[in-house]
Parts: C-alpha cells; structure tokens; sequence
C-alpha cells in the first residue's frame, strides 16, 4: 500500500479518528460506510449481535431465512410427533410410512400457525403435550418475526446516492475537491450536515503512517436535503492537499471519510449515513453536470438521479509550486 | 412566475437552503411542508420507501388498502385450490362450480387468519403443502400489518394547525410580518423553535434568481406550546423586506418557507412540522384577533381554534421610501 | 384570583412562557405537568390524539376499554349472524332463539379471535362472508392493541416523585426556595437538568397580569440522579422574590413552574416531567429532613420514598427590607 | 472504608454527582453501571417498573418466565373448566379423572393459543364463555410478548467491553491513569464521548467525606469508535491524583466512574454505558499491550478483544515530592 509521497504536508491539526495510526491495513471505512476491522476473540455469538444482523440482511435473504427457519421447526416437530406414534393423532392417512410422516408434518404446520384445522388433532397425552409447545412456540415465533419487521422497516436510514467518484474540479479561480449526493427515496431530510476527513499515508522515520485531517468544505450545513448536494472542498493554504499535483494525487494513499448526518421527518429521528473514497476514486480535472432541472409546466423541479455520477471534463488552474 | 421587481433588497448573508438558486420552478416548499420536487431515474422501487408511503396514508386509504389486499390474497390462493381439485379438500359444497369456488375462497380466507374452523380441511399432499405456506403467509402479512399500525400512530406528529394567511400588521410603530399556529391535539408540546426563511425572487444581469434570507422573529423559543403562538418577523434595517411597498408585496416573489421543532412529552421525542406562504397569501393591513379567552369559572383558558385564521383590517404606519 | 400585590419586583427579563401575559385563568400547569389549557373548534375527533389518550388512560381504564370493545363487537356480530340466520351455522343448539343467541355470540368470539373450534361453523355464503371479515377484523384489532401495549410500556417516562410543598429554608445566611424530587422506580436517569419559572401575578394599570421569571438554582444539572435532589433557588438581588415577606408569599397569585428533563439508559431517550407549585404550596420557614442514609453493612446508599414530603420548622433569617 | 488519607488535593472545583457528600457507603456506582442505591417506601409494585424489569433480565431467566406463566395460567383454566364439568366440554376423554385434567389443561392450551383443533369445544354456556374470555386473554398475553420481545431485542445499547483494570502507566515523561474499552459486537459507534469522574474520600473536620472531581483526558471524543479507546488521564497539576504515591493509591477510597456515549448507526440512536473502578483495580506501573494487528493479507485490522485486559510491567517515572 505505502507508495511514495513527497512530503508536502505541513503540520496541521489532526483529527481524533478512532483508528490507531500505526499499521494501516487497507481502507479504513469501506465504501458502504462500516469500518474496515475484524474482531476476533470473545466467541461468535457474543461477538455478533444477532439483531443488528438480522436488520442489515437483505429482504431477499431475512425472508428466505424466515422460510426455512418455518420447513426446519415443522420437520423436526414432525419427527417427534412420528416417534410418539400416529395412533396418538386423529386423521392420519395410514396407508403409508411417506403418509403418515406427511400428514404429522402438516399437523406440525397447523399447530405452529395455529390454524388448527382439527382434521389431524392430537389425542394421547405425549401428543397433546408437544402440540401445546409447539402452539406456544409458533406464537412467541410470530411475535419475534413482527418485531423484526417492524425493526427492519421502522429502522432509519437516510437513504442517500453518493456520486461514485470524487472530481477535482476548478473552482473560484483554484481547485476545489468536490463529491454529491442525493436523497433517493420519498423521505424529507432537513438540517443536514456533512463532515468530511481525510486519511493521507506519510513516511515518518522511515515507516508508513496515516494522518487523519479535517477537510473544511464551503457549506456543511443546508436546511433542506431536497435537491443534490454537491460538497465541495477548496484546496487552499489551509487544506492538507495544498500544493499536490496530479501525480501526487496518483501515487499518495489518500482515503476521503465521508459522514452526512440529517433530521428525517417520518422517522423524527436523526439518520446518518457514511462512504469513504480512496485514490483511484478521484477523477482529476472534471466537473460535475447539472442533474436537476424545471419540470415542462415549471411548476416543480425534477432531480434525476440517473445522473448523479456524470461529470466533464474541466481545465485545471495552473497550481503554484508551494514552498514548504 | 417572474413578476417585474424593483431591485430594493441590499446584500445580505444568505442562507444555505439546500435549494439552488437558478431555475426557480414554482414554489421551493408545498403547503404540507414537504419540498416540491419531482425524482426520477433509479427505478420506482427503489426511489420509494414504501414504508415513508404506508406512513402517509390517510386511515381509510391505507384500511382500503388492506382489505384489498386480504381479498385479493384470498382470491388469488383460491383459484391454486381450484387447480389443485376441490376433492383434496373436505366438506366443500359440490353443487355447482361457483358453489365451490365460494367454499375454496372461505377456505382460503379462513386459513389466511389461522381461524381453521375444519369444517373445510385439505386431505392430499398439494392443497396441505399450499395451506401449509398460506397459513404462514398470513401470519406474516399480519405481522407486518402489525409493525404498520404501530409505525403509524407511533409516529412522533406535531398536529399544528397553520393560520392560512400571513398578515403585515401594524408593530411598535413599524410593520411586522405575523402569522400564527396552535397545537389542535391533546399533545403537549415544549421547547418550541421556529425557523423562517424567505425566498425571494430577484433579477441579476436579466436572469431571475432567488436568494433566501433567514428572518429574525421577535421570540424563536417558547417553553410551552399550550396556546396559540404568534410569530412576529419586524420589518426593520435588518429585514429583506426593509422598504417594501404594498405592490413590492405584490409584485415580487415571495415565499416564507417555516419550521417548527417541538418535544413531545408523549412520544418523548422532537417534531418538526413544516409549511409555506406565497406571495398572494400575505395579507396587506391586517392583524389578527384573540383565539383564547378565560372560561366562564375562571379557572381555566379556553383555546377556540376555529378563530385561527380570524383577521381584522388594520391601519399600517406609512413606511418611509427607504434610500438604498 | 388577584389578590393584592404590593409592586416589589423590579423590572427584569422575563422569560417566553408560551403563555400569554393576559387573562390569567387559573394555574398555568397542572399539577400533573399539563398546561391548563380546554380546546375548542375543530371537531372532537380532530381535537384528540387517540394514541395519546390511549397511553394516557391508566392500565385498569385501558384494559376495561379492551373488554368492553371485545364483547361489544362480538355482539354486533352475533346480532348479523342471528339476522342471516342460524341455520347458515352448522352446531347450533336450536332448542330456544336464547340459546341459538348465545352460541352465534360465541361462534363470533371464535372467530373474532381465531380460535375457531369448528364445532360451530359458518356453511352459507352469507355466513361465511361476514365470518371471513370478522377474522380479519379479529386479526388487526389485536395487530393494533399489539401496538397500544408496547407504546403504553414502551413509552419513555421519568417516574420522578416530587415533594409536595416547596419549602423557604435559611440558606447560606440568606433564605432559598426548594423542593425535592427522587427517582421512584428501578429506572437510571443520567444528565438530569432542571429548570423552574415563576409565573407571578402583579397588577399594571390596574389590570392582573402575570409576568414568567426565570428562577436561578444553586444547581441546575447532575450526572447522575440516583438519590433524591433538592433544588435551591436562593432569594437574592436576582431573585424575583427579592424583598418579599411571608406575607407577600402569602397575599401574592406565584405559581412555580418546574421541567425536569433525564437520560434514561433503558429506553435510551430522554425523558421531561413537569409539575408546577402556587402560592398556599408554599410553606414558610420550614426544611427538608435527609430522606437516605448507609445500608447496615454500610455497603449501600437507602433511599427512603416515603420521606420525600418531610420538613421540620426551621427558622429564616429576618429579611432586610429592600428599598426598591 | 475510610482509610487513612493524606490530605494532599488542593481544592479544584468539584463535580455536582447527584450522590451527596455526607455518608459515602461502599461504592457509588456498581461494575455494571447501575447506581449503588437501594430505594425503599412506597410499594414494591410502585416502585419497580415491570417493563425495565423484564428488559434487564437475561434471555434465559425471560424466556422462563414466559414458559412458566404459559404453564400457570392453562392449569388455573384447566381448574376452572374442571369445576365447570367435564360434559360441557366435546371430545374428552372420560376414562378417570386424571384422563379429564389432563385434557381439559390440552382444552385449554388450544384455546389460549387460538389452536382451537376443535376436537374438543365448549358447549355450554359457562364452558363457553369461559374459552372466549380466555382466547382474548390469550391473544392480549401474545401482544405483550410481541412487545417485550421487540423492546428487548431493539433496546439500544453500547456493546462495550472496559478492561477489568486501570493502570497507572508512564506516558509523556509522566504518569498517566489508563484503561480502554473496545465495541464486541457487529455494532457501527460513531461520534463517541467519554466522561471519567473521580470519587476521592477525604477527611473533614474528622469526618470521612467524598469529594468528586471530573478528570481531564488526552482525548474525550473520537469520530468512529471501530478500535479499541485507551483513555489517558494524564496525572498532572490539574489532576486530583497529583503527587499521589503508590500507598497514596492503595490506601486512599478512590472511586473512577466512567460514563461513554456514542451514537449507534443501526438503531440510530444514543447509547451510553457506564462503569467504575475502585482502588484496588488500579495497577501501579503497567502498560496496555496492543490488542490490533494488520490482517495476513494487510487488507483489513484484526481486533483482537481476549486482549482487552493485558498489560505488561512498566517502570514509571520518580514522582517529585508535590509541595502543598
């Protein structure tokens, strides 16, 4: 990872990251926005919080898990209901082993529902005993499922695009770092806010290190997150990237933290979300185009989306060679 | 939109509005406080939560909704079935085709709810399989519509009524800007905060623009929100509107974008409620008459919230022509 | 209410109540911490939050309501089964049209709840239709009393007890304003932060009118409110109380207004409560009794509840009169 | 407790705790976090909410409670439909009387869970009443797990290990109060804050007291809380513990309390957790070892949290006599 960088960072006040500036192994902040770091020790089951997991599953897969989760109780209930014996049921279709063992599945099935047609209805005392267990265990089943879902749904989140790439663009007569964002979805977000660092790899004695910067952007506040939102960093005396030329973007470990924090209204809570871009994200010399525009009766503004990763190519300003 | 305005504002600190400012396309805030803004491109899944969506409805459109649902679910497991042969099931009618479609449906609903009656029961291995999965279905659906219902009136409301008009008023010798709002449940809300911003239309080099201007209020913070709370926006030096006549009023556009942020004891937790004000809903010489009055015993305050958008003319002082 | 005044507050900054400076009708807050404020216009359904009555009522008024709705509409469906007729139910006992009534009522309390025995069972279409109803009606009452359970516990709350009477004790060779307040409940407020407002009746141009101030205390926030905590406000040159003597105290219309506002680690939100004190709440010359003393083993702190409302007499500094 | 303490603390301003001074009985916040305060008066049911109660309790003990009040509430059924009489009752099975127990509890566990196989049903009129008030009880008892389930599993909370010690480590030519905590479970802390107060018993006038002093540290927040925090309080001239010796440290009633706060990005919400450490969980002369390392590919930080509570020996530097 350590590639050469011309020491052109003056000192500057460094930033509490909360990652240890020794031995940095990769990105520090995936794009997705969690920390890049392996726990180990404890064991896997303290270690996970089965809640947080299951709400950063996928609909796709909570659902599919919810299925089998559902075929593998009732299999296993079917078991035992078959081992008790059939004759402790009323209904069962006899005429075979394949039979029998489908129809205590579906017994099994309609006592976790609680459906409990009755066609197939324990009567010996094991059987009833099982089904009055399983009864309750379909119930306190349900019951966790509806607050997974409701976990799931009600859980806020600030649903932003961010742009793929960061631009170097020309900006008030220097260069200026600049990424967007949107709000994607039909959620209202106001008070916005957006803190930007910056992670620079530089050789101290001889051994890689990273240095964590605050970048000061020209707004870092808005109201109303309704429109995109181009965040914008001045490369000036008092950003860490003053005096780097294209190549020292190139060939300097650069990773860019990005947090937005908002107000959503549905929610009425405070939703954050978090990207990072690294080197090889930076586009140097381009801006950024246009992605909204008034509607055909000019009664509203249309934002597209679609458009949230284009970008042109922009003459750069000469940079002055700084003196350090 | 653009109406001729006479170019009287003097610079000013402008606000971060997360609005552009060119191609002003019709009003920046819709009455219920929500950005008048169009997305597209993503696709219409994925630009949708449908969770902000069900929390939006109204009651009878979403209890439309489910009913619809349920019958359509039903409908649809009926007619699989019907495919399947009403002779796996027990106790159906056989009369005549429609008689039992009709039973297949009450099976099918039945099941649905996990009420299983029994009277109607599947026998063979593919109607048990399919009730088997409807049963769970339904389970689920109420699961989710559970987690709906408490998303819905869970969420944290501020149920502010906004009197419909702005006045300009007659104020300590000048004019002042007023509307007002009053909680209209039987919420309690405290440490209320108002924010008024003002977007106004201007003309530079012959391209109409809006600025937004933050407007100070003679009180922003009030412990308790229990009465009707008039806000007052003086018209002095520090007010964009310093100078305007009663046809820059008219003539100019004008749109006073406001937010209230509250704490509800109940739901422990901030609301915000948001709306806006156009230019032809700013009343000209008027104020606004008392909405409370004590009770006839005198130990209490009555609040008639049918008086909140009740004005009266009023004479306004004749504003000195400003040099600007 | 206005008893007479002598005018002895100098003029300072009053504070934004909420509360309008006229017309004061009674108490500002209740006792129970809610404005003393009836809402008229709109109609009665708009006027009230349902939830919030509903997290409003106490556990026995919400229970009684459950039940009373439960045999209310199984009535209303047993009266639609009878009206289609008993002979669309399979199982009923027909021997008098008393006996057919109470076994539709309970065929619809199996069907509102899903149990669904099946010894009784609808067979006609009629029956069935309003039986496939009243299970999914069954379904989404008890979807959305899952609701009102868990916002009912859930709902975060301070269960602060406070003393009854506000004491004027000698403080520091001066006298002070206090009352105190204990967690009662095994809950763990953090960041406690109090604040108090005096709303105090004085007569301008003849006219009652009541000005808010302010009240400073010794202490307004503590880490941790693990034992009781006195609140001081002391009577000094900053102190709207100033110069007064017991019989001002006595003679005036003051009512203290109190927010109490906590981090509660469980719910892990922050909770208020409110409670207001007037004038005959006042006792004149009295102070509190320590309410918590070391455990026998002399491992533990006891705090006793029942000691919050314990003063003794104790006797005030004579007040210089004020010149005002 | 009160150990001999050499009055070396030169008066700084000390903390408001919410503890009092007078009366310090064993520590004032226990390992756990919960202040060490028992509270009596008031009743036992007034005095604890069940609903803190059921959410503090381990999963195990929970989970029991549950399944030992499913068991008492279908034996108390079971009695009542026994005493009602077995002939209201279908189904059931006659043979002796520990054969109709038995099946009027499996009667009653069908109804309860809204099962109803309907094998066996009501069929009079106390029977029957008696199962419809059950099944609403048992659907009401369902909605309350729903929500006990919800809010345990959603309650937000830190996840953090603190080692077991601090210790007392040369840092910057000096001495430094040290320990660290780090996040175990797959949670995402972000804009983390710590606070570290210091409760010192001192001897007044010849009685012991407890004074409290908040501790400065090298860094009290962090953006991202993905590695483990050492929180460093250094012992200089504004540390209470300045010129502390190490018998100064072991025969001294010293009490740290910390107290962390971070926002949660999966609940979005804050979350705090405390704890405390007492003198004799203070190490003189020891150094934390490091508990991350690059992965074997260098592309990720392995955290290793076995390693929370290693230190080495370390030799700390000659504490010059402090003159008082």
């Amino acid at each position: 990872m350590a590639r050469g960088f011309r020491q052109k960072i003056r000192q500057k006040n460094t930033e509490n990251s909360g990652f240890g500036s020794n031995a940095p192994s990769g990105r520090f902040i995936n794009k997705d926005g969690l920390p890049n770091v392996k726990r180990r020790g404890v064991n896997v089951f303290n270690r996970l919080s089965w809640y947080h997991t299951m709400l950063n599953l996928s609909s796709f897969r909570f659902l599919s898990y919810l299925v089998i989760a559902y075929i593998v109780i009732n299999l296993g209930f079917a078991f035992i209901y078959y081992l008790i014996g059939v004759e402790h049921l009323t209904g069962i279709d006899k005429s075979d082993p394949l039979n029998e063992f489908v129809d205590v599945f579906f017994f099994s099935s309609q006592t976790f529902t609680t459906v409990g047609y009755g066609r197939i209805a324990p009567v010996g005392f094991a059987a009833s005993l099982v089904a009055t267990f399983e009864a309750f265990l379909g119930l306190l089943t349900f019951a966790i499922a509806t607050g997974l879902f409701y976990g799931r749904f009600s859980r806020p989140r600030a649903y932003l695009k961010f742009s793929e790439n960061m631009v170097l663009a020309p900006f008030q007569g220097s260069t200026a770092l600049m990424f967007r964002l949107a709000p994607y979805k039909n959620n209202a977000l106001t008070d916005a806010e957006v803190i930007v660092s910056a992670a620079i790899e530089v050789i101290e004695n001889g051994v890689p290190k990273s240095n964590f910067y605050r970048l000061e952007t020209q707004m870092s506040k808005i109201n109303t997150l309704a429109l995109n939102w181009t965040i914008v960093h001045k490369i000036d005396e008092n950003s860490p990237f003053y005096g780097f030329t294209e190549n020292d973007f190139k060939t300097t470990d650069i990773e860019i933290i990005v947090q937005l924090r908002a107000f959503d209204e549905v929610f009425s809570n405070t939703v954050v979300q978090r990207t990072s871009y690294t080197s090889n994200e930076i586009v140097y010399g381009a801006k950024f185009t246009p992605m909204y525009y008034p509607s055909k009766d000019n009664l509203t503004t249309v934002l597209n989306l679609d458009k949230i990763n284009e970008y042109q190519k922009a003459e750069l300003p000469v940079a002055e060679e700084v003196q350090l």
